[in-house]
């Protein structure tokens, strides 16, 4: 039907005779003559139509936005003075010879140029929002991430292989999608939260080396970030340690960060153990451009008056740390009652703080706050000196249980980082956090939790203390991190029954649960299962960071609302009595003009 | 953990050291050294122990089959006459310095080179199943389809474009499976029977040219070849009419079978109007590599006294139909006895047919069968002319309602086709079948059904039929054959409302119906959609065909049985009351030992 796409028409064009498709982006009428830049997924080009082709221009005239055209016209140079030099066509124009309309349209609901549109009315009309020059870049960026990542894989011996979307329900820790079943009177199958299982048994079936881009499904409340249904880029390899795995995927992501946008990443990313991370950032997922530290003080503080530090201090699970802020001594107070009621979104009771207006006396004169009088002169030296604060600065505290002072003051330092400019300037900071611990307590339960999940390999060596001291225990997992975001994350995995059986225990899950949820994996694993391990990529947050969208439903082409509905289709939706009892169930709740 | 894949070690490596990881296929003491065949994806190469190096030695005499081993040797050349030129690495061997047992394995349920197991053994033990070389190929050539049908597509301009898995239930005539909604209580979602709408709405929004290869859902009663989840290579162009979108998926599978298989196929691939095919073959999808034809005598038989074909020749919904087996007069009474059991199957009543002993005696010297004596001259001129019969030939009749005509004797083609080798020889024979009905009646429910999809656009003159004559409308869809599997269908759909609108009506769709079903693609096809087409190939079919293999569960990793459970992971499952409480549903029927 064309002869070139609309952003394709060229100087050297000029000339010829071309046929385009398209749609009427803009329309005006100048000096008794009709332009309309008419656009298509490649861009747009000036077409002229002139009286001198009456009949075209009668249907000109009739041509509003977002009209479906097709125009055979002549590629001339613009003439002199009008030249649009950050248009790739902004040296030509066509001049039309005949003119037809494929399909008019109705006026659009929304400018599509418009940048102010509320989320909802783009959901509704999703086909027109994803005209958009800028959604249709965020579309073709994801594409080309895509099949950079298949076409490094592919070079590096990887095989895309299919797993089930139809399955049973994993106890990964999120709450399942179920699909009830039509031929099994009761039974149900889950969409899986991740092929963590298949591809495991993939390993156990001699594929090597497994990479698949593919739906993954959770059933939880959403946060701003989260979809019910995202894509990983999940891989896995056999004969391979840590550093086998971290190697090769951090060489896909540089290269796909490379041929996607030109951006080149640190070679290699910088490496850092969990413990160190939570203690310098209390994140596991710091953001490396932030130049701001916490900086332990728990010991410090044992023995102060002030009971807000001395307890947590003295509380085997709990942390005080400082955060110094350069220069905050100019922060207002204004400003640290909101950091104050910030840092109470997690969980803190409050936020103590010194201003230092000297640093050399380290008392009320020097240092400026209620708690002073309360701290002694060795916690007030241990403080200034190990955060290296100076006249002028300000130094921010937590004081809680190690979590929630990891949260609160990671979150503050993001914060406080960002706004107040203390970056480094640096636009990716990437970098893999390692050396995870096997488990964390559940405080609520009463018991350890998989860190990662029960498939994780401890490290060599920390075997024995799965019995003897599961908190002790370090993992084979790692983390890349990308400006502060967990991009990906992977393990080697347990490929011995006995060391399976072991975390199994330290888990407290019964034989009884090991049969019913794992059995086939532990089976697999008594038949020759290979050393193997992979690791998995959120393909949607991947993305969103390259392109600097707002959110992660400005990647996915049909998202659904923070409610899980799709305000297009109307999904989900209300079905057919007869349906339901097809799949042997009812509803619990009468719906309103619904049989139950 | 290792230098080269098994496989990979050839005589240019003779003297290096090499490190290799695997699988013990199989081991055997010949002489006092043992001999193991060391096997991974690559293949397999033989290790040889001597007790030279005691401490392998010793560990190696332990060695089952599928121990996981790690080898660390020198290639040397086998000695003379014990090389092996089928096997890539079959002129040498490796002698073991160092071996390490990674895993043990218990003794495999079944034999991995045993080709006599039951798909159930099978299917319960995948991930041995999927590590017998044969398997390992299938899974290695259906990735290597899909990669070149993505480079294919890529260098075409289209993008990948992922659709959602949670959508609204579709009215592609299957049935959905169905995803209860958390967060709406009462809703359901359905997965995709395909990404046909939002396909379209990504053509609506300039995409212009949009693949995917994507899992479908169909909750139907499984036959051989189908599975509750399935694949599609799914693709979309905007400005295109039939011949575009034709010529560029024939160039994908031509390509595709080229690189992946060497195969050559038809360049262009021949067309053939469905009515012709219906005609010839009695089937949409002909397998031509069968020399055998149906030939048309309903207008022959109108007057003979053989009410068995003058009754369905009198009908305007009957036909009746010839089927020349040449040689077939040396047919046995009990071949023809199985065909006439066979035709069966399709509704067929009987089969009549007629010896012909001397094709220039047309009475029951010449042609022997019991019907002669009902049928006239005229009739059995027209029928040994038409069918071209000859001497020691036999004919077979088809005579009822076309449907079964067509099914029946469609069916007897192939089966006498391939059994008693009426075929050209050709190992491919690739098909399209155009011209296909807008609609086929349903006599169940005395309407017109969409043949396609109501999405179907008519060929360009028959919009006035839609409303006059129904039957006589043709359509612009298009179905790729191969050797009489229909491995891909599409069509130009329709972009103009006013058209569709006229399909809606044809298909006694009323208005409520359409907003409630179709309302966003209406109103979308409002705001300036391109004329567009596209097509779906089932991924699973094509990788089928080039594998030669019995069953798609062949090219499936992890397949359904045809009671669409997985025997491996035993989904699907019950799960917890919680869970259904949260969904908002109930069992219809109690389960034992589950609460209501």
């Amino acid at each position: 039907m064309r002869s070139h796409y609309c952003g394709a028409v060229r100087a050297s064009d000029i000339g010829n005779i071309v046929t385009l498709c398209g749609w009427a982006h803009r329309r005006r009428d100048h000096g008794g003559v009709i332009f309309i830049d008419l656009r298509d997924r490649d861009g747009t080009v000036q077409v002229v139509i002139d009286p001198d082709t009456p009949e075209a221009f009668k249907i000109a005239e009739d041509v509003r936005a977002e009209f479906v055209l097709k125009v055979v016209g002549k590629v001339r140079a613009r003439p002199e003075g009008t030249e649009n030099a950050n248009l790739p066509t902004g040296m030509v124009e066509v001049l039309t010879q005949t003119l037809e309309v494929l399909n008019p349209s109705l006026t659009p609901p929304f400018q599509l140029d418009d940048e102010n549109l509320s989320e909802n009315v783009r959901l509704q009309y999703r086909y027109l929002d994803l005209r958009r020059p800028a959604m249709q870049a965020n579309m073709v960026l994801r594409y080309r991430v895509a099949k950079l990542m298949r076409d490094y894989l592919d070079q590096q011996g990887f095989i895309d292989v299919e797993t089930p979307m139809l399955t049973r329900s994993t106890p990964e820790g999120a709450r399942d999608y179920l699909v009830p079943s039509r031929v099994h009177d009761g039974m149900f199958y889950a969409l899986p939260q991740s092929p963590q299982l298949f591809k495991q048994l993939l390993m156990v079936a001699g594929y090597d080396r497994y990479f698949q881009i593919v739906k993954c499904f959770r059933d939880e409340d959403l946060r701003a970030d989260r979809q019910p249904e995202f894509t990983q880029v999940d891989l896995e390899m056999s004969f391979v340690e840590e550093n086998d795995v971290m190697t090769l995927v951090e060489g896909m992501i540089r290269e796909t960060f490379m041929k996607a946008k030109g951006i080149e990443l640190a070679e290699p990313f910088p490496r850092m153990a969990y413990a160190e991370a939570m203690a310098r950032f209390g994140s596991d997922k710091p953001d490396m451009r932030v130049t701001l530290e916490l900086t332990e003080v728990t010991d410090a503080v044992k023995d102060v008056a002030f009971k807000v530090f001395s307890g947590p201090a003295n509380d085997p699970n709990g942390r005080v740390a400082a955060l110094r802020v350069p220069g905050g001594a100019a922060l207002t107070r204004g400003e640290i009652d909101g950091y104050t009621e910030f840092v109470k979104i997690y969980g803190a009771k409050g936020l103590a703080y010194i201003k230092v207006n000297d640093a050399s006396q380290l008392n009320e004169a020097g240092l400026q706050s209620p708690i002073v009088k309360n701290l002694n002169e060795a916690a007030l030296k241990a403080i200034i000196e190990r955060t290296g604060a100076q006249s002028g600065d300000l130094v921010f505290f937590g004081a809680d249980k190690a979590k929630v002072v990891n949260d609160a003051i990671g979150a503050l330092r993001l914060k406080i980082g960002h706004e107040k400019g203390h970056v480094d300037g640096r636009a990716w900071a990437p970098l893999w956090v390692v050396d995870f611990p096997m488990f964390e307590y559940n405080e609520d339960e009463k018991r350890w939790d998989a860190l990662h999940h029960p498939f994780t390999s401890p490290k060599d060596g920390h075997e024995e203390l799965l019995a003897s001291d599961p908190g002790q225990a370090l993992s084979k997992a790692y983390d890349m991190v990308l400006n502060g975001w967990e991009v990906g994350g992977g393990s080697i995995r347990i490929h011995r029954e006995a060391i399976q059986e072991k975390v199994f225990a330290a888990l407290n899950i019964g034989e009884e649960e090991r049969r019913n949820k794992f059995g086939f994996l532990l089976d697999a694993l008594q038949f020759g299962a290979p050393p193997h391990g992979g690791l998995a990529f959120g393909l949607d947050r991947l993305v969103t960071l390259m392109t600097g969208a707002e959110s992660i439903r400005d990647v996915i082409a049909f998202p659904k609302t923070q409610r899980a509905a799709c305000l297009m289709t109307d999904a989900p939706n209300a079905v057919d009595e007869k349906q339901l009892r097809e799949l042997h169930i009812r509803l619990r709740n009468a719906v309103p003009g619904a049989a139950a």
